[in-house]
């Protein structure tokens, strides 16, 4: 601690040396710096939201029987490599190179060009074409992680990944291209700023068409109109699996400011970071509230799912509302996904995680809880990108399952689905020696 | 790789230029990057130190039983959101506002204010207003986290909840406003680096006080003074449970150097990486070979605690010490876990997870050792510390604990005890398809 | 978002200002900015590779049975415990101290010294001393991590540390210094660019003459050569274990670049990122599509195992590839994996986890596969540095296993292998409350 003082005495000379220049002394963060920490918020941020995606497998593991465990597990790791390939071959350039409105270029394999930079020039904002590259890379993979959870325990392994193969390299990318792209959603004003709709709902609404074209689970919906409960094999995994999401999601929005060269930039990060913590507070405190007044009990799968729909109500716009706010859209989320949860089951859609509610239902309350906090979004335009992403989504993706279904099959069949898909789909076992699966 | 040396030549030819004004050259980092990564210091070590409710939760779903285990994980995620929400209503502004003294302010809701920032004024480690409160919101969730350990298996959901919402709105922002707020604590010279006593001894407190006021588990304590262990359910979840503490104690003491825009506060930075990893080690080591000599096998959750108490004793000075001191020092806290874990039980105090012995003992202890590599530090002012921040702590939430005992009362019937908490209090199962809990 | 305007303005008067002194403005990253954000690329990218811990027992505890699965937890936590202390008695120096081309030196307990940047002085490059040290030690307990899964469920847990004690203290470092630490191998032009060799191969060497002299586990192989599947008994925890490793990867070669100062450093680890990512894509696919083709069924481990595989095959030169270069590596080290598993289980060389397949086999190509990226590596000298390392490991690690069967036994008898490591070596179950261990 000694050398301390010197330092100190070295830094005062400086900045008497400074007085002399005040205009540079003032001057904004030296432009390669913040190309910089422009670059290193994308990779630092984009590992997180990688993180996302053992937080779903997690999750939809600890939701599933045993069973079917190894299977969810096998399609969660699988799904992000496919996303991942997709994006490089055609969705990046699809979603952001030359955007003319309604879609990208077709031109494939994505190439990194960081000339600009080794030649010493910054343009304000610029960051390396890597690390934008992967940051967009892993919310792809997120968006598809949303569906393998809604259709677990019933569906086929490679038509799944068929699915996710079309779903990342045409339909993500296409429908974020209106947005983030660039294309005509941002130009008349559509705000989404980390992907509320772009992400979530897009993800919730391929589940939601899934889920009604491959049906419910045998047994999960009896003649005589019960649900018969399905509980989740492990819960500490599935509570893990939402921790991990709430780490990820400081990544998820806070690396979505785009920036972190400015004092403005990591001002709207921190904000980020706080209320995106705090919509999740909000979301499991409402969840659990919830169902202590409905059902005299506190679900933990409902808490979680508190905590996830939170994280997705503030995703629309986690920068401008004050902490007071975030805390109450996220309330709503976990409000809405415990009365979502029931009421899919009253339509028999059998959504095996609760992604649907938590993703689409509060997916769409973000977007639209945009205009309480940011003055130039109306409730006209966040609607008609609500609608229009959802109907292209439901379209596209309603296409792509009845295609599927119709050729390879999307269903396992009865006997495999009984014995589960670990022994049918993998020949193993997730719990080999913790006695049979039921 | 062939526009390195573009950039290289450019970069001399820079220095060149700079030879010219040498005092700039040499001046300090430009005080709006400084701002920039002293604020991103606090996000992304306060998002490690969220990671670290995961750890507890892991932690001590392993510990307990499996018809405790759903209840457990349901507390942790509950006791954070309950947390976030009174920091943000009262805790922050009681700990940090206009402290005198002994107290702050009782202004509700916290808000940021960043002005000074963005009209480009950047005081020498100043950071973004949300920054700050992010890592210290995530402080009072750890405080709270260690209490629900030591009470599980038996306490009540709500009452639990209640007390945690006392304690972190209350409790902890008043003795945190003696020494982190610039109170009486911190004027005498009381040095806690990241909260060995303000931490994690309060919650050790707090937990103490609520271990012998809601009595041991039925069964723990034979008549003929026998201790019947009863072992966690799910060791691997408690080994995954330390490994996440052991990495979000990075971002607690690293993120508590509260600055990182000069080249000092990162070689401090660095330091207290270093020897919180390397005091974790001793923890560890020390454990394992305790429990050879102790008991002539190595006890795995000894040797997890032994990490944790390691990693506590680090915390009130994590800088200062060399790497061989830090080894020492988290040593000094495993050998003491393995004696305090033991002699507590001899107290008939039942803490189901070690958390008083892990996160009080070796707190003190801690505190204590902050004499060994801190010039200014004395041992009467330390314990001067130790000993009023835990008098203040005992006596509040023995106050809070009897309360609650006689009013909505804390303990779980017996019935419920036996046939666990997850049944009683959730109405679900953690483990529903691996057997009965027994 | 008012203040944006006020903030946009200053910066143009900033900028204005500056235009009379372009040198400046256009100058590099201020030194002691630079030093910082070197010094914090260690650190956090450090974190995660500490993290890579967790990842090691969460793989190693799922993929060996109920009764091995505590002793497995220990021996990771305790593994990196010895890395750490061996590293900072003795390691360090002996990799990076005054090396002369085979050796560095034996002086003991490394020590920080920052003197230079407290002084103010910054070289290029530079950062603080125990921000290296950290990230270093973390690496060497990478390589001990790796030998630990291979000769689970029959080594006895104090010579297996003892052998960890050694493999730290003298092999790692010693081979270490022939590349890192500036030796006849870097002299040589050999090209390593994270470890492929130096950590997981050297790692994998280790553990393949630990399988061999310590023999399979009972059953493994029948008299009639059939060899009997001993499934792991928990696969989610072992796909968290690998999405644990993916993510602390990103730490591993990322923080490899060993800077992050200028922009060239940052477009570096941004390429490292995205390159490390798409190469476990790459190997997670291709291990999945070869157990398809092989079996028929896809392989979840095979999966797990394909990740690591083109992890560990990036790792040598993970800058330099494009994307679809990165793909291409870590899907050959999936179809290695795939072919090298049961390879080894032919020549009844008994590997619990696939490490040596996963680390050495996947090694050995990454290091080979330097030479489609990097016009300066070639062949020869890459199979100069895999057969020279391959030969010391081979030779030393031979030696200390030999010495420690002949002196303490390094196998546990008959029975205690029957009722399994956790009762015999611990004394406890890792899950009492699941069934029998069988």
């Amino acid at each position: 601690m000694r050398n301390f003082k010197i330092l100190k005495s070295l830094t005062a000379a400086g900045v008497a040396l400074l007085a002399f220049a005040p205009g540079i002394a003032s001057a904004a963060v030296e432009p390669e710096t913040a190309f910089i920490l422009n670059s290193f918020s994308f990779i630092i941020n984009g590992a997180l939201v990688m993180w996302m995606a053992a937080g779903f497998a997690m999750l939809e593991a600890g939701l599933v029987r045993k069973k079917n465990t190894a299977t969810i597990c096998l399609k969660n790791i699988a799904l992000y490599s496919v996303s991942g390939l997709t994006f490089y071959v055609v969705g990046y350039n699809l979603m952001y190179l030359d955007v003319t409105g309604f879609i990208g270029s077709f031109s494939p394999f994505w190439s990194a060009d960081d000339s600009a930079a080794l030649a010493g020039t910054f343009d304000e904002g610029s960051y390396s074409a890597s690390s934008d590259w992967f940051f967009q890379m892993v919310f792809v993979a997120t968006a598809a992680s949303i569906v393998s959870g809604a259709l677990a325990e019933r569906i086929k392994l490679w038509p799944f990944l068929g699915f996710v193969f079309l779903l990342t390299a045409i339909v993500y990318p296409i429908q974020g291209s209106w947005v983030w792209g660039g294309g005509w959603l941002s130009e008349m004003g559509f705000s989404d700023y980390a992907g509320s709709t772009l992400v979530h709902s897009v993800g919730g609404w391929a589940a939601l068409t899934g889920a009604i074209i491959l049906g419910a689970r045998k047994g999960k919906y009896t003649k005589d109109g019960r649900v018969a409960p399905i509980p989740g094999s492990n819960l500490p995994l599935a509570t893990l699996g939402t921790f991990i999401l709430w780490l990820g999601w400081f990544g998820f929005n806070g690396g979505s400011v785009l920036s972190m060269g400015t004092a403005e930039a990591v001002i709207e990060m921190a904000n980020v970071f706080a209320n995106t913590n705090m919509a999740a507070v909000g979301g499991v405190l409402a969840a659990m509230v919830m169902t202590q007044i409905l059902y005299k009990k506190v679900d933990l799968t409902m808490a979680l799912n508190g905590a996830i729909a939170g994280l997705v109500s503030i995703t629309a716009e986690p920068a401008d509302p004050t902490i007071g706010m975030a805390i109450m859209i996220g309330a709503v989320g976990g409000v809405l996904v415990v009365i979502a949860v029931p009421l899919l089951d009253k339509l028999k859609i059998d959504d095996v995680v609760g992604a649907i509610s938590a993703h689409l239902v509060a997916g769409i309350w973000g977007t639209i809880a945009v205009v309480f906090s940011d003055a130039d979004a109306t409730l006209f335009v966040q609607a008609t990108g609500i609608v229009s992403i959802g109907a292209f989504v439901v379209v596209t993706s309603t296409i792509l399952w009845l295609a599927l279904k119709y050729t390879v099959g999307i269903r396992v069949n009865e006997e495999d689905e009984v014995n589960g898909l670990d022994k049918a789909e993998l020949g193993l076992e997730a719990y080999p020696e913790f006695g049979p699966s039921s």
